[in-house]
């Protein structure tokens, strides 16, 4: 660790990263401007620095994304730790242990870092009470997913230069989704408009408390914005005759070029991924020249770098 | 590897570890002072030693098992293995392949050290008979579990300073036990003395042979016991009416604070994990002072590592 | 990498091993020289080279193999790079994303290689033409299995000190056997005489325009032989009333010993694996003097060291 993202890192005073809700924005830059650096590092064959080296890094997946799974694996690889995935589905959990026993079970083994996804909104910041290493929330439930928060702002401060002031749309299945809620959180921080827009059976009741500007209209909701952010259709956390038509859906809030075009000439598109192309988003919008769709995954390396950099400042010197 | 370390090294003599019973009371001891050592050696940030820079580890789980396969990779990866995981269960074996082409094919890969988790008694000394390489057994049927009776008496020696004479009453599901087998075994090698304590129904036959006193009540069972190690309650291998209630089966044989009381003051509790809270113990009792529950995974590191550590004395300098 | 083996990669000049189809017979001698070197190398201790350190290698399998996936890791880590497995079956394409997408996400976390098996011919090609990394072809559909077939050639060439000349008879279904159709290209390109042998129903439409000599017997496809190189029965692949019956199978294709007195006396007998026992060879054929089948999965750890390291000299110095 140079001596300057030294300095940077020990601005970030927290022991873990469980979401957005308790950053600073001083904090948040300081997590952007660390992953900036990172970017160019993990692109270099001597890719590895002394940063983790001998730290145990467990992922502990309790739902399946090889998306995220494999960020924080490369990320940590690269930063010289042991990193171990556990896929919880199969094996004690199966045998009724409780998730507090499997805290107990892996803090007693000692790991430094233990990176985590759960199906239930508060699981992450469980682990952490229970546990003594870092924790770092890789998606807990609809709560939140603070580092995809963080690769969309790279993303967006990479392209515009900026966050402040910008105007954002969030589109779509707001309801399920804890990427929309750590990006609100995030943006708001960072002083960028954000603005949701969505069917009004998938708004969370009290959403007009997080966001000033609440559409169900795609035309109004993207008029102005410099960045639409699509989100993911959740079909699977769905049930009965709530799930909208694919037809339907895509008629009235796939992003379409029709729909683009009530944005900002020139305005970024963004989707965390999977796409459901057709569904959420027209393929010739995904893959066109306004799209930075991949540039966000590239970001996802350089964030985790960066937020498992940060954190490893506070491990204790055992 | 220290000059110490080696010296306890070459103490044991065997090139792998299939269980207990081949052990002799040094080989045994030797093991517990190495993973002594280990202790400290885990909780440092410089973890990684030489002894098996270079050498290939595979873990081989025919069954799944977070616990015992993560400790064992963690234990690899801190003395400097390449470790891999293999879960057998998705792929050739669901081919046809049989277990000793299965052997023949991983030995044809010059792995030097293979941990290996099987249903079946037995598997695992076939593997060791078909392979060049070391293996450790983590658990063959009901056969013996030889690491987990290596922490247990760690953990007991740690606490009570010794394992001579101390009376260990090892409680519950004997019958499908081999951690119960193993402890038998290592306890009774190191001169403690052993009882068992289980239902008629969950007592092997012919186990008056092993140990000298068996109880079914937990009351006499318990009497003036240092340790009581709790077993899992394994539903998943019984069948139709053998199959014991929940609320009975906590009624007589759970542990509670009533059970406990028939031990000695301050007789410490185990369990070898994952527990049924509140079938074969109570939570208050699991999370209360005399539990050393937590502290027998934090052993199962350091026990794996000077197991790993002793076996790789005996490896070819290839 | 030696100034040595450094030109040899050289002659290599392909980014990617997608078949041997497009390969030249020096470069196929050129790979097998460099997996006779790394024979050596995979037995020392002191394994890993620089060759790929710092490099990220991702296992994308799309079916799960373990002798064949395990054998790249194997491989990945003794040359030392940063090895990550990824079973896709369970996570993104469940969620419905598109191969492309699949691609366009792993490019954009920039791994330096890619070792791809997947269901469909044609797949892995489409994953080197949308990633930007060299990508290792592991089996693709009923089309190529490119490392199996330089696995073969090392074996033969091995034993019997050339390729060129030697009668090779591959036997079985070759109809849904990727590894046939590999053999049959680098054996012929290295002027060996090929034939298969196979019922009527295992033959794929136009195999006499690949080889000069099909059989429907295997007393006269057998005879004069050097090598027998027999296939898996892939009944997984067959559906409904063409599934042939095992029992009738072995005795018209099955190698016994009276079928192998057909080939040249001391004729090498090859498996690609997992072996049918009984269907598609006689467990004691298998097991015999005349088998070469475990040396194939030793050649198989190798020939991917050897492919590893000849891509590596064409990855960007970044």
């Amino acid at each position: 660790m140079s001596a300057e993202s030294s300095k940077q890192a020990a601005i970030y005073s927290h022991r873990h990263l469980l979401g957005i809700e308790r950053l600073t924005p001083e904090e948040i830059v300081t997590l952007l401007d660390l992953a900036d650096e990172a970017v160019g590092v993990s692109r270099q064959v001597e890719k590895k620095k002394a940063v983790l080296r001998g730290r145990t890094q467990i992922n502990l997946f309790f739902e399946a994304s090889t998306r995220t799974q494999s960020s924080f694996e490369i990320a940590g690889k690269r930063l010289g730790a042991d990193v171990m995935n556990m896929s919880v589905a199969s094996s004690s959990v199966k045998k009724g242990e409780t998730l507090i026993d499997t805290a107990a079970t892996l803090n007693a083994m000692h790991p430094d870092l233990l990176v985590v996804r759960h199906h239930a909104a508060g699981a992450v910041a469980l682990l952490a009470r229970k546990t003594e290493c870092s924790v770092v929330n890789a998606g807990d439930g609809a709560h939140e997913h603070p580092t995809q928060a963080l690769l969309d702002a790279l993303t967006i401060r990479r392209n515009l230069g900026r966050i402040e002031g910008l105007t954002v749309a969030i589109c779509g299945d707001i309801l399920h989704s804890r990427v929309a809620r750590s990006n609100i959180l995030l943006l708001s921080a960072l002083n960028a408009r954000v603005r949701v827009v969505a069917p009004p059976t998938l708004l969370p009741v009290g959403i007009e408390n997080m966001v000033p500007e609440v559409f169900t209209s795609m035309k109004e909701g993207l008029k102005d914005a410099d960045v639409v952010m699509m989100l993911r259709l959740q079909r699977e956390r769905m049930s009965g005759s709530f799930i909208p038509s694919v037809r339907e859906y895509f008629r009235y809030y796939g992003l379409d070029q029709e729909k683009l075009d009530y944005a900002k000439p020139g305005a970024l598109v963004m989707h965390p991924g999977p796409m459901n192309r057709g569904v959420e988003i027209d393929p010739a919008i995904a893959d066109g020249p306004q799209s930075v769709i991949n540039e966000q995954v590239e970001m996802g390396v350089a964030v985790r770098m960066a937020v498992l950099e940060a954190l490893a400042a506070h491990l204790p010197n055992r």
